[in-house]
């Protein structure tokens, strides 16, 4: 059980609904999920430049909204801005893809992801990289045309994201998929059955994982480079940034 | 909520009761836990060939008892026997090592393991590489000396296991502390607010990631590396062994 | 011959005022460099978060200014937000991390970074991970005790910093030495000769670096991860930002 | 010249057959090779859980046996259990695997393995991997269809071995082929002159490498994580386990 | 502004021609670049032991030449004695793969290298991973054909030469293009524009490199693996090879 | 029983001298060894410069002498143009550290190298990691004071050089201990018993992998990246060169 705060970094509302309903779904029962949309940035993230927007959406989201939650959940695949926040908030917090390589790499030895575009490829990757777990990739495929309606991709391209799966098994090797991406939000959950390896997406795991994070109580980091950044002057940020600059104090 | 099969795959009853009583406080309210001792192998792993018979003997267990069960748990660092497991087993599989590992990458980028000997280094980091995570791997440190008691090295050692994970933060980088092996079991929880970074262990974190694994239904493999052995002759094999190989059905 | 703009992410003017004088000295006769210094963030960055703001910071910069100017370079070692504006401006930016390691590949094996602090090692480390360079990186060293004034950390500390360097020559087996970030801008020249290797910093290195590519013209990305950002709706951008968002046109 | 016992990890007297044969054509004068069949298990190892079991069966044949022989060859590709042995035996023991990489890797840089399933692929991979040489994998292809008698792949598949080995070099880059498996013993001695590069097969490379261990006396493991496993409680085990934890002594 | 002097390690004039085309095209006003061709070797250098040729002939025009120049490039893609060269020269050194990559990082992540033909992809793998860089390399191609004339590969071939450039793009996942080898100097020039990505050449790449670490004056190594070898007896070296030996003085 | 010819790519005859003795040690009953000092370059190769001498006069005596041989062992540490001389020789051919690792990736999982000096570790490290090993490499450790006679480091710093060994084991984690370079040849037979783990040089190794490439009669190759270079011009080589170049035929 635990409050868990969705940030979702893109400006679609059609995307946060899908996210929410998905967490919802997913969280425990006793558990409280809310699900906020950047208040300024684009409908969805495929690039580095798009994701350095969101990262700062999602820093001033967390930075205003932190306090009445145990855990926050950046809910955006590529995870933008997560190492940073994991520095200044006190409590858990963790991002889509990471949380959906904790759960593929208990099922299985290599993943695939099946992400919304191909240009959104590049970005993946390098988030597996940072991840350290780009040894366990066996490939990332994506839909090959743009997308009509953002907030209805999984209507239109079910049949085709199910093909992209297959041939991440039987081609690329995959032991597990990932299925990516907030606007893929509950299609692992319609899919269960159709699938011949087992399928992980980013929300639900986002969702259990935070759950798991608040109940493990690991502690936070007084030393080392998760430790709040140390003071040292600044000017001209936003309240809510300053806030997380100050540096929170430890849960009690 | 789950019910979950812990396999202690050495014969230390000792080193269940540590693993029973930190299960059983780190279950959700609900899941139910039950602690198997190996009825055959040696008091505690530390190398590679004991980690072979503790692979059997918890083959054996795993396949007399898990019917009974949501999740296994292979519950002694290093994992013996984990991936194996997860080929024939209907349901979801974890370790205390991987388990850790997909907290602690949750909770900082570089992390260190705390052992209870030096020679048991060597098998972890194998298991490590083994993960693809050793890129993230700060440092493996370990108790000099003999272990007087395999069921009481945190009440004999608990100030030298905390120095030794200092040296972890200070000298080699890391963001996070995982406390490991069965013996350690409950020594992160003892431990709160005493370490300067996150701390896990991993009989909490096998627990809980076996209870969101449950949760998560991700389905099992009828294809790739991880869906059950194709059917061909045996011969000689314990019946327990016998069942796991004609393939369980996958759950309804 | 180039226009150069160096952009400081951080707010202190005694540092910019170091990347000025270097950028000076080291430009080729008829280059042009002007240093712009981040109208918001924190004095200087040693954290993931810090550099999350400084990004954004840069973005606005870059877009406001960068059509005055033949190439960027983001003035900060750890390069914050050097990809993403990679994808949107259409002439060549470069960082300090990334330039000076073009330079050291090119005049030894292995490389050690020497660094104004303890803290800031994990980011430099990722920021290396990030090029794809770890497999060369020797050792990154830091000072240990708090800095005075980030604008005379080598008056403060020089004899420190060149006693950090012999040892990553001799204990770490460097064959360069990368005097890293912003407040060092200027001391490897003043080394000169005093160091057992080459040694090479990151403005001088950026800038000579940026002026190689504007000569070179290796042509825009029209297509692959550098590319513009595919069109899609936005919200609530600043217009800095939403002007590289736009895409600009390519070079004529 | 050396007494060498080849443990077939699998209940296929046809398999041990093939070694039999294999190893008597490669051993060198005056040398004696003995094949000895695991009493319990499949009829060939394909997958992790199998190769579980087959890592049992070796260790008993080789608890039991080795006393006879100066070296011991774990004559399965993927090597089950071979490290756990090598812990435990006073005299040199080696795998398929690890030895026709060892030859493999003094005639070219870049190595395929061709093997008897897609299935058994995996395992393989993560063998390479555990040998610390994936770097110079080119890659792992296996025969399509299920085998109709496991001790005569040779007779049914050859062409499309050969087929197979082929793609290696011309699509993938290979400079050495493998030919992975007991069942494919000998093969590569007939298919001798029809390969457009050098081709290795496992057993007469583990039993020439058996060879050139016992010649070498390179001594054995007293220290490090080679050396015996630390005496400790044990209870339960076949006595050709027990007899391999009481830790042999040395050679004289 | 420096003396380069670029050593063509092959005998082919006509590909010194393009050589010395390009770099008098890449140099900057008041550069002056000489190109000398080898009095031993082979045409164009595709495989190891080509290069090992090339190296000595390299080293002793090295040896003969490099008093008068400030800076030295190896002029053949694979960079044959480059290393060797950077030990014993008082000047920079710098060759066509090593330039190029340090220009290709600091223009996108993953990059492609478009060949001559295919032998010579394995030879160039080699050099890039001994830069540390495979981790970037999204791909080598090369053409199919045997070359009629090394001196005009760009006119017979160009049309082909930029369709593997697309296909590295679309199909590789490239972001920059390596035009690989002397005999395709000033192709990138030629073709701009008409490539998807940014897209560098060896030649003009290294030229301005060196001209970059001729005016970055780093210092030379003293110490450390690139300091010239310690003294020790030789005997029947050509004296351009001998006098290399000797150690010359560093810069005054 | 083969005829292997050793090349010592050094000018030394004491150096030779202990080849000859360590070869005809460890050569098989039958086997006939044959050692040839280089007839130009330096005493003993610690550097990369000093490499591409041995390398080349390695290829001049190969090229003259191969042909009444049935291996060539290049017979220093560091392996100076083996990789060119598998291209080009009709028959096998191995290098001290490759020969060596063979052997120790076959006694332990983690190997550290014993070396006559600091500065040569750099090169033997690059070696190292050109064989795909240095996941693998738990250290290299030199000796630190320059050597007196280097026909004689045995005897002059035996005990130093177990000292190492000894650090490798129990600092660095090493299983096996290789003894690097021509130098220490024989070192390892006359420690036998005093190390605590197991030790291998390369002379005896190269010589045992010799011949047992030479019975393995793996084939040459005939495509791939060691088949000989593709015919093309040459000039102004010396002889033994241009033999090799012409491609001698694939043993009948």
């Amino acid at each position: 059980m635990a409050k868990i705060l969705l940030i979702n970094p893109n400006i679609s509302d059609s995307v946060s609904a899908l996210i929410r309903a998905e967490a919802a779904r997913s969280a425990s029962p006793g558990s409280v999920v809310e699900v906020l949309t950047a208040p300024f940035g684009v409908a969805y993230i495929e690039t580095r430049f798009e994701a350095l927007i969101g990262a700062y959406a999602a820093a001033q989201l967390a930075g205003e909204h932190h306090a009445r939650f145990d855990a926050v959940v950046v809910a955006a695949f590529g995870d933008p801005g997560l190492a940073a926040l994991r520095e200044v908030l006190p409590c858990p917090v963790t991002g889509l893809t990471e949380a959906a390589l904790a759960s593929a790499m208990q099922l299985g030895q290599r993943f695939s992801i099946v992400a919304i575009s191909q240009r959104i490829r590049a970005w993946y990757r390098e988030t597996v990289e940072h991840c350290g777990l780009v040894g366990r990739l066996a490939s990332i495929r994506g839909l090959d045309e743009p997308l009509a309606d953002i907030g209805n991709v999984q209507g239109d391209q079910g049949e085709r994201l199910v093909q992209l799966a297959e041939r991440c098994v039987v081609d690329d090797g995959a032991d597990v998929i990932v299925l990516a991406g907030a606007p893929l939000a509950g299609l692992a959950r319609s899919l269960a059955g159709r699938l011949p390896v087992p399928c992980v997406d980013g929300v639900s795991s986002a969702v259990r994982h935070a759950e798991l994070l608040v109940a493990q109580r690991p502690g936070r980091a007084r030393s080392g480079s998760f430790a709040p950044p140390p003071p040292k002057p600044h000017a001209g940020l936003p309240p809510a940034i300053e806030a997380l600059l100050r540096g929170p104090a430890p849960p009690g």
